[in-house]
């Protein structure tokens, strides 16, 4: 990647421009850079939006902001909390960023949040510069930063969990594998019995691909295995889908009265509908 | 507005660049501008773009094309089309792409669709160059192109309707006061007693304000006002609303199976389910 070149000035402007995707590009005018630093992994910036406050950016690709990283990150978290119906043990791979974290620290009863992300300089950047994204999770003692790679951490298993949650960015860079068949295997591994596990599966529109063959990873080892969706503004088209996956618990089946009260998106009814999917996505998953 | 200032020429590739906000620009890679006319009321630009197909552009606004363009078309027509337990007549006003029509002509029994366009232009282009997204209106007896102001033909009311469809572009330009109380008044004013009216009421991250007035302004005049939800991913954010408004019928009530089945985006559980507002959105209309 050319250095910066998503960030231009364009008469006088400065212009965050994602250039990840050859036939569509979309351009956030910025306030200020608010931090620029390179890790070992990748490009981090921290940049100040007009529409949607601060972002998190990485290779130049936007990751979360202050205006909709709740939605993404109360779909990838409530869903699963809510599934199981007695979560103590919770497994984050990926969520650099904390806001995962951050709404599973809703639920009182749950007695670990381990946080493996690969990239320390994300958390560091974004608990500084984005505490209202990264909320409450660096505070609280449940919370456990792993700084490690994701597939070395779920291959040499050590403990068992009751919910993963896979969040991670797009399959591109350091995220690939955790696209890859075999790294679902070895998550399973670390699920008790009666786990769940939970991953973004990307945009149905632009990476339908991904989100077939996600769900056809999944389907080859679990027994209940169902995508949601939810609207994401800041991901390319806003149409976003979520894959959770369990050998014993329905999410249609959930108690949804357990759902965390003080949430900006997510309530009971949003948390049944996400499952209602389009014509066109029931197909795209042969469901139909 | 600089004469095709959204066309341009980046590195020896042609973009059309969303120029209508200030601090954000979506860019799509085009394969051919189609075709290129200046009406009386707007530039109408078709062009060819790699990721969503034929596109109808007003003057620099995408309004709808060929990979996406049928959600919003569904979403505004079956709905009211379904909520009313037995239409016969309906008005269109705007529309010119003549998507909503042709989804309406799905429903056998309705008699008389009419569609009332002020540029004539708009729709002559969109049948010769956009088919796919014209559809079945203009070969359709039931429905009529009436060329003339939808502000003016609903003021001079000659003709009651069951339902009235309001799909307008953004309420700057010729559709400005399409979004005004006296309008909705009007409209109301052509509607049988138990009619339906529905217009597209915009984002709600974006034009939050505009939903909000829109919504207040129907509260004013109609018992029963609801505001739903899809996912547009051409639309700015992909977040989309439409409200829609009766003195009789209730859509949570609605027979859905009425539904007609030939559909891409909707379905019976997607009808009920646009109806589920996220947190964010029910604050801003006081719902809760």
């Amino acid at each position: 990647m050319d250095n910066f070149d998503y960030l231009k000035n364009i008469d006088g402007e400065m212009w965050f421009v994602e250039n990840d995707r050859d036939n569509l590009k979309v351009a956030y005018r910025i306030r200020d850079i608010i931090s620029s630093v390179k890790s070992p992994f990748q490009q981090i910036d921290i940049i100040d939006t007009y529409d949607f406050g601060r972002c998190l950016v990485l290779d130049g690709v936007m990751q979360t902001n202050e205006m909709d990283g709740y939605i993404y990150n109360e779909m990838i978290s409530h869903v699963p909390l809510v599934t199981h119906p007695s979560p103590k043990d919770v497994l984050i791979i990926g969520g650099g960023d904390c806001g995962a974290a951050s709404e599973i620290t809703k639920y009182r009863d749950l007695q670990k949040i381990d946080v493996v992300e690969i990239d320390e300089l994300v958390v560091k950047e974004c608990i500084k510069h984005i505490p209202s994204v990264a909320g409450n999770a660096p505070h609280d003692k449940r919370v456990n930063f792993i700084f490690d790679d994701g597939i070395e951490f779920v291959r040499n298993r050590r403990e068992m969990y009751d919910v993963i949650i896979i969040d991670s960015s797009d399959p591109v860079g350091p995220a690939e594998d955790l696209f890859s068949e075999k790294f679902y295997i070895d998550a399973k591994n670390c699920l008790r019995p009666d786990g769940i596990l939970v991953c973004q599966s990307e945009s149905p529109i632009f990476y339908k691909d991904i989100l077939q063959r996600t769900y056809g990873f999944l389907c080859n080892h679990f027994s209940i295995v169902r995508t949601y969706k939810a609207v994401v503004p800041s991901y390319p088209g806003g149409f976003w889908s979520f894959t959770i996956a369990s050998q014993k618990y329905d999410p249609l089946n959930a108690d949804t009265e357990r759902l965390a009260k003080n949430t900006k998106y997510i309530n009971e009814e949003i948390f049944k509908s996400s499952f209602n999917l389009p014509n066109f996505m029931k197909e795209m998953l042969e469901l139909e």
